[in-house]
């Protein structure tokens, strides 16, 4: 439950698995509350329930402006928030109004599509708009790791193009569910075999379907550690990105989004190409770009 | 149940997922019987009990051998029967007792490991064997499709090499568990979608990254039906492997191990290589190759 706070307005990050809600006063946190009632686990009257479970007590005597992004705007969500199509700024002047029994004010920020290669983004690119915010004017290539990590181009304000893998879901489903699982079961990691399996992959891009299943074989047959597995599966599959996603990174000013252990590995795959990449806070460029979005749409108000 | 036979002796090809006994007179099948009960399922002192539910009656009065290949071998299944290293052929001349509470004469086949660069087959080797008993004098290269597709270089009665390939379990993996399952939930198929796809990966490798969400994408934005999805995701797979296979296929005599759907699917992938390669009945090599067993250990005792 939300602490007893008098917000402006309440900044919202809701997407498949989690929903995290933040009692805002202008671009400032007043409280922080959070709960695992993701889109992915809702139907269509789940949603304002389960917003008012974590925040009824911020949106009390008076209602105070929401502003959402993510998955909680697709259209198995609480309202579907319309892709807008690349090239365009990171967010629009107007957002979507969520229906509402209640007397509640909730507005959803739009995804972005791009019409070919095919690809979309909903929640990635209010980190941009926030990103973009807390570094006015830089021009760039921003990567953003996750489940489904997405590369963005980004000039003068707009978003060029973009690009989405599933390194990160192919990781989690062949560590933890595939043949590999084996051979992958604790959180161990080798750098050395991490930077071997990246150069690898990125010079023979067929190296990832070659030597998948040789990792189970070498932990059976030479008793390879985990931990040189674990690193070598990452190395692989983040070297094949790097391969498909070179017109992204080559010659550009890189930006990583997350201070973690994938972002990290994005920037250590990077550097003996010659990029240096700068890492960068994702919770600040969310709340940032969801900022964003309430001046937006405060000024149309 | 089995019925009433009188076999001379019984053929179990005993995998992960499934438990396949044959009453055989020589070479001859006289009856059929197979249970789910594979090797993953069971514990150690399980494996008696499956087998005798299965073929009881074929086993009275009298005991009568029983040649078993698969993962019945594995440390994990009832007895470990040790890898034989490559090159040499399929089969040895010795096979592994398996401990039994009643009297029983059950014998395992070995599977074959490779050390550089490691790989391991169980139950293949049987195939193998038997492809070549059914081929005599048969040289090139062995494609085995399945959950773990191997490729297998022959020569002279020998195995040289061979690699594996996860394809298989990848397919099954993305396309019931990732993102892109809500793009792929029929069982429809492009045969365009499908080469252009082979030809895509095997010029670029880096496609099947690079491509992946885009299936997704394409299925929300223009509606691609989920035919061309299936396909194309079957054809980004088989086309990576066939970049990374290269050298067991190009320029061989080749013969694909299958009669079914992922069979004509490699068969299709080869043919604008200029390879056309012979599909071959698995479960005749199957039978083929433990009856090879069977006289091999009969020679013996």
């Amino acid at each position: 439950m939300g602490e007893r706070v008098t917000p402006d307005w309440i900044a919202v990050d809701w997407g498949t698995t989690n929903l995290r809600a933040y009692a805002m006063q202008g671009a400032t946190v007043l409280a922080r509350a959070q709960s695992d009632d993701g889109m992915g686990k809702l139907s269509a009257d789940g949603f304002e329930p389960a917003l008012l479970a974590l925040i009824g007590a911020w949106v009390e005597p008076d209602p105070v402006p929401v502003i959402a992004c993510g998955m909680v705007g697709s259209r198995q969500g609480w309202v579907e928030a319309p892709y807008r199509t690349v090239p365009c700024t990171p967010l629009a002047e107007t957002l979507t109004r969520a229906p509402t029994a209640r007397p509640l004010d909730v507005r959803v920020v739009s995804g972005l599509s791009q019409a070919n290669p095919a690809d979309v983004m909903r929640g990635e690119e209010t980190q941009v708009a926030g990103f973009l915010a807390l570094n006015p004017g830089w021009d760039g290539v921003l990567c953003m790791p996750g489940t489904h990590t997405k590369w963005v181009h980004l000039s003068a304000g707009e978003v060029v193009s973009f690009q989405t893998f599933m390194s990160g879901e192919l990781f989690a489903l062949i560590s933890t569910q595939s043949v590999l699982r084996h051979s992958l079961d604790s959180e161990g990691w080798d750098a050395d075999a991490f930077a071997d399996a990246v150069s690898n992959a990125m010079s023979r891009p067929e190296a990832l379907a070659a030597r998948l299943f040789g990792l189970r074989a070498g932990n059976l047959l030479q008793g390879t550690q985990t931990p040189v597995t674990r690193a070598t599966l990452s190395g692989l599959l983040i070297g094949a990105e790097l391969a498909a996603a070179r017109p992204y990174w080559l010659g550009q000013n890189i930006a990583i989004l997350g201070l973690g252990d994938q972002a990290r590995a994005y920037k250590e795959a990077l550097r003996p190409q010659g990029v240096e990449a700068m890492l960068v806070d994702t919770e600040k460029a969310t709340l940032a770009g969801l900022t964003a979005a309430y001046r937006n749409t405060k000024a149309l108000t």
